[in-house]
């Protein structure tokens, strides 16, 4: 038996048993004739001692013990001298009586601690020794504790999960597919799926009404910082509901993993707010609501002061910034930098420091007086103290480069930290997207997206102002999940067709086999799907799935470790009837 | 709202209260000038009547229903006159006040009854249609039942399920590797995973020392009737424990699934059997005992006796057919016939009854007087009514044919009951197998199984005879897992890739970044993996897998109903610079 008890396990109340310990050897230090072994496993770490009564055979092992070594030692629990209350077991020692190299180890490329000293790289290369360390041990603890929650709760509500194919179909739209050559089938491919939306649907039409699965997903596009070209979904599809009843039922699953994972109770509902008040008053279609700071328009207010930067401008807003009148030059230099800068694309800045003294001092005090200023600060209900951050331009735009104001005074002031959760969902998304460059409109979401009852009308006299029946779920600024109502009669399902520029051939071509599908009766249904890393990283208070994921790629795709993608034989590929072009 | 209540729950104790139903028009059926419509959902069946009193509003559109249209239905419960008791919700019935379509339906392509008229292909090209029918509902639900009973169990016992890559990189030996061609590394592949063996080794390697997953794996390779390109594991692998370690925490998750899925439990633990008793006894490594009917050897008892088949046999053997005595002439020629088809290759049958008379007839009465057939008799233990049934050979052919011979007895004497299970451990495989074309040694499982301490020195000596640490789960004749302790010092592994003729340098190629790991502190350690689909199929009491995966593949890996495989355009080819040379 290699061990009875873990590394994390022994308190005092197992002074004076004999137990064997087994573990990674996490560091090795000799103190007055006595030799102190930390002991770690995935539980914990225990000190083990040799000490003068150790037999000789012993004393030999420990000298010669070197970092990561595997090593099963039998001994005895003891109270220690000096307790460490930073560690479970600190209260106790095991005076080794018996110890025994299970295997040796190569020095690691960098320090085995919460704080390595290895870059992203090398971490990225042994990937199974970075795995060691405590932050990432957790990330995995977390993900395992999430998805089992996740699971549980979805059983509960009488949820089956349901495995769909990975060798499914390339569709034309799929120009992200990565597709598999089949080597029965030569010269076809399969291709590995972006979502499960399609075959999620089918069990809808099949009749099992309440389908989930967590389940992987690809895309193969130009990776940014924090995608990755697979990843996780919890997938859920639902029939003879509405709207409200899938948030409803999947805000209860948000709770219960806010409470079960870190026990944080809410009370309510989530906040829900229309994607037009999103845009309004934060800019963002996934407002940070964990702090205000909305948006005032104050265009009206602002002009025919013959300051022309406002006079003519579209749209001029700006945010309170409470309690921060006293930034210095510097500091509003800095910002005004901050919203220059080409991602962020405002041209200038304009504050106004209302003073704790009631006086108010801006960038602007050549065209506004002093009244005047004061005005624009009641319309923006700002208080002494506050500081009011201004921009003014394109309304688009401005109503961009102000999110990005918000957000980093957000950071600035403190009001981001990432223990504290803001859950929302925001509602009501345009339907179509117009594309200027192809002179047509994009579903927002996919195809199969259903309109708002309300708004059919709008289908055939102004398509752009369709709203979707249709829902993100965001967790502080970030998008965890999104979904919609599906189209699930087929008049309605042509017009969409139609307002994409499907012909009916191509519409059949693309979507044939679900249209054709739902002539079979297909119940009202819809369903929601959330980002599974990104919702763990949320909750380990992270801004990096990578660390949530055992074994991710690199921005280019590959995976370090393995050294993946890499070149296969010519044998293979003469067998799938393949050649390189280059 | 569409429904108040699904289509299995309603009681007597629902009587007199409005409800609203929600499903599929299962019938239509008139009966004096009344109309009767069986609603189907996910969850049962309910009788709605439309009466003399119904609203001419809902005469009209109940007279337009089809088969499998989906409406939503107003009405009250009452109980019924002539009670159903086949179904759960036969006390009762639901007289309609208001119904409407949701969805119109053409006339599905076969029905959708437990016994349906639809024809195999028919039903994999409309699957969304079959999967309406209830054995296949049954099965879904099953399987989701088995994967959340595993993972309670698992989660219970400290196991994290941790995602490994989908795509990840071929190896030379993976010549069924499915492949992936990468659009970001051009001419680069990953290849999808046939297990995540080194993935599941490397998290050991990163002490995380109980792991599962419930992971889909590939395969491409020539399919038989019961296999898929894509399967699921339950892969499983710990550190710090020894063979018996596993086998008692996998017997007891079976042990669980077996209670909570199948309401069996089982005393005492599961029989463990040798692989060397597993072929004397039953001729073969997986053998079904849920009937005895063990092979005894009678090569020294039955020669001598001029009998020229017995007398140059390398190996004679039978069984016992317990109260078979009276087969007739007819049955006991088919039994010939069977044996000596090619799949099971034996020259000839001989049979002894032992009839209940004491007396003693058999086919080789020319070279058997009676008290010679009665010690044969007695030799294989048998009784007045048994018919014996022995075979004569070339021993290894032999064995494999009395292993069909033994397994069609049990079937035609009805042993082998689909409601029963017979769980086994069989141990300790040969580590390696010659191969006579190749003149070389192959892994048993694969290069990293662990041969038995005791059997180390036979390595030098006589490497065929090296029993592997290793397992397997069968249940009712079917292998559903299987694994091994892993080597994990690095003398044994090297001493394992000489035995099976790699150089140091293609040992290195090949499994380096596994090798190279294990320099830096592998713990000891094992697994098993058991085949899901396959699980299920045989808690359903099927002899196919395909009813338990939602969208399954054809024999010749295509999805028939989104008729995958397929052509892709020429622009995704050339984005990933390739050629199909046919």
């Amino acid at each position: 038996m290699y061990r009875t008890h873990t590394c994390g396990e022994l308190r005092l109340e197992n002074v004076g048993t004999e137990v064997t310990l087994a573990g990674w050897v996490q560091r090795v230090r000799k103190l007055g004739g006595m030799t102190f072994i930390d002991l770690r496993d995935r539980y914990g770490i225990t000190q083990l001692v040799v000490d003068d009564n150790a037999s000789a055979d012993v004393v030999e092992t420990t000298s010669h013990l070197g970092r990561e070594f595997v090593i099963s030692t039998i001994g005895k629990v003891v109270e220690r001298a000096s307790k460490n209350s930073k560690i479970a077991t600190g209260d106790v020692e095991v005076i080794v009586n018996k110890i025994s190299v299970l295997n040796k180890s190569e020095i690691p490329p960098f320090t085995i601690e919460d704080d390595t000293d290895g870059g992203d790289e090398i971490r990225m290369k042994y990937r199974y020794l970075d795995l060691r360390r405590n932050p990432l041990k957790k990330a995995l603890a977390l993900r395992h504790r999430m998805a089992q929650e996740v699971r549980n709760y979805l059983d509960a509500q009488g949820f089956l999960e349901i495995e769909t194919p990975y060798l499914i179909k390339s569709t034309p739209e799929g120009a992200r597919d990565f597709v598999v050559p089949s080597r029965m089938n030569q010269g076809e491919f399969y291709a590995l799926p972006q979502s499960p939306q399609t075959f999620k649907q089918l069990l809808m039409v099949a009749g099992y009404d309440r389908y989930f699965q967590i389940v992987r997903c690809f895309r193969d596009e130009d990776l940014r910082a924090d995608r990755q070209p697979e990843f996780t979904q919890i997938d859920c599809e639902m029939s003879f509901v509405e709207r409200n009843d899938i948030l409803n039922l999947f805000e209860g699953m948000a709770k219960q993993l806010f409470k079960s994972v870190l026990n944080i109770e809410f009370e309510g509902e989530f906040p829900r707010m229309s994607y037009a008040d999103a845009m309004k008053y934060y800019g963002s279609d996934k407002p940070d609501i964990r702090f205000d700071m909305r948006f005032v328009e104050i265009t009206n207010d602002a002009k025919g002061k013959n300051f022309v930067v406002f006079d003519s401008a579209e749209y001029i807003g700006g945010i309170v910034a409470k309690g921060a009148a006293e930034y210095t030059r510097k500091q509003l230099d800095e910002l005004t930098k901050f919203v220059q800068r080409p991602q962020v694309g405002a041209k200038g800045l304009v504050y106004i420091k209302y003073n704790a003294d009631g006086s108010l001092k801006s960038s602007i005090d050549k065209f506004f007086n002093e009244a005047e200023l004061k005005a624009l600060a009641e319309k923006m209900n700002a208080q002494p103290n506050d500081l009011l951050l201004i921009l003014a331009g394109d309304k688009k735009r401005t109503l961009s480069a102000l999110n990005d104001l918000r957000l980093e005074m957000g950071t600035q002031l403190g009001l981001r930290d990432n223990s504290t959760f803001a859950p929302l969902w925001v509602v009501d998304f345009p339907l179509l997207e117009w594309d200027d460059e192809t002179q047509r409109f994009y579903a927002m979401h996919h195809p199969f997206t259903s309109p708002k009852i309300e708004d059919l009308e709008l289908f055939s006299t102004d398509p752009g102002q369709v709203r979707a029946n249709a829902y993100d779920f965001v967790v502080n600024g970030v998008e965890i999940g999104g979904g919609s109502i599906r189209i699930h009669d087929s008049k309605i399902q042509e017009k969409m067709f139609d307002v994409l520029g499907f012909t009916k051939d191509e519409a059949e071509k693309q979507f044939g086999f679900l249209t054709n599908a739902f002539k079979f009766g297909a119940p009202p249904h819809g369903g929601i799907a959330f980002g599974f890393d990104r919702w763990c990283a949320i909750f380990g208070g992270s801004d990096s799935i990578r660390d949530y994921i055992a074994f991710p790629k690199n921005n280019s795709g590959r995976d370090m470790m393995i050294d993946s993608p890499s070149t296969i034989s010519e044998d293979q590929l003469k067998e799938l009837t393949l050649k390189i072009t280059q």
